[in-house]
């Protein structure tokens, strides 16, 4: 168990909405790609300045979602920034491989163009490397 | 009147929340620095798109919010990109002074450090004169 006492400071600053969850954008730390959003709990946000390791929220599975526990995807925390009304996360992070389940850089990859949408960022992993089976983002 | 059906496909790639918004992220062209998240219904979408300046939806004022129309703090758009699963858009933005309504450059002025959150960012243009009277964010 972590002691969250030692983070009621931060914890406070934080909006969570009614759902008890704060968006939370990961930032590559060098290149400054944006590379992903996804949520974080209270639970998410201790254990991840606790362990120095991204630890987000998973809407879809509703349950604490260590990034890259069984893809290697994993993200070590190099900032944590809140937003001038605490209801967004800003994580500055080393990205350990790629960041998307689609085996790309960023979940960024698709931009408008023309009046569609155009990928722009071509797989650098092939995702069946990361998951064996076809997985779902876990936000 | 905007012509919305040009934007069919756009608008059909995101996945809009119950509320019918999707969060979206700014980051300044250039310097890859995030400013600031907020939301986007279809209509601030479409609006985005079509005039090329950036249009959220406040959900404190529940209505378009033109970003700058008082402060003068606007945002081009300079890329429009649309995450994996569609539920977060990463706008490319050409900052006009500061995004955030405190006078700094980016709303992720605070950092954790040493267990409490430490200001990284200094007012750089005083709020009175983006807003003249006490402000608060839009979103």
């Amino acid at each position: 168990m972590t002691d969250a006492t030692a983070f009621d400071a931060v914890l406070a600053a934080i909006s969570f909405n009614a759902d008890g969850l704060v968006p939370a954008i990961a930032q590559a730390e060098g290149t400054g790609e944006v590379l992903m959003m996804a949520w974080m709990n209270r639970e998410a946000v201790v254990e991840t300045l606790t362990t120095g390791r991204v630890c987000y929220w998973s809407r879809s599975r509703r349950g604490l979602w260590r990034k890259g526990e069984s893809s290697g995807q994993v993200q070590m925390l190099k900032d944590f920034r809140v937003d001038c009304d605490g209801d967004t996360l800003l994580l500055i992070v080393e990205q350990q491989g790629v960041a998307c389940h689609t085996g790309r850089r960023s979940c960024f990859y698709r931009a408008w163009r023309d009046g569609t949408l155009e990928t722009i960022q071509e797989v650098e992993t092939d995702p069946s490397v990361l998951y064996g089976t076809p997985h779902t983002h876990g936000a």
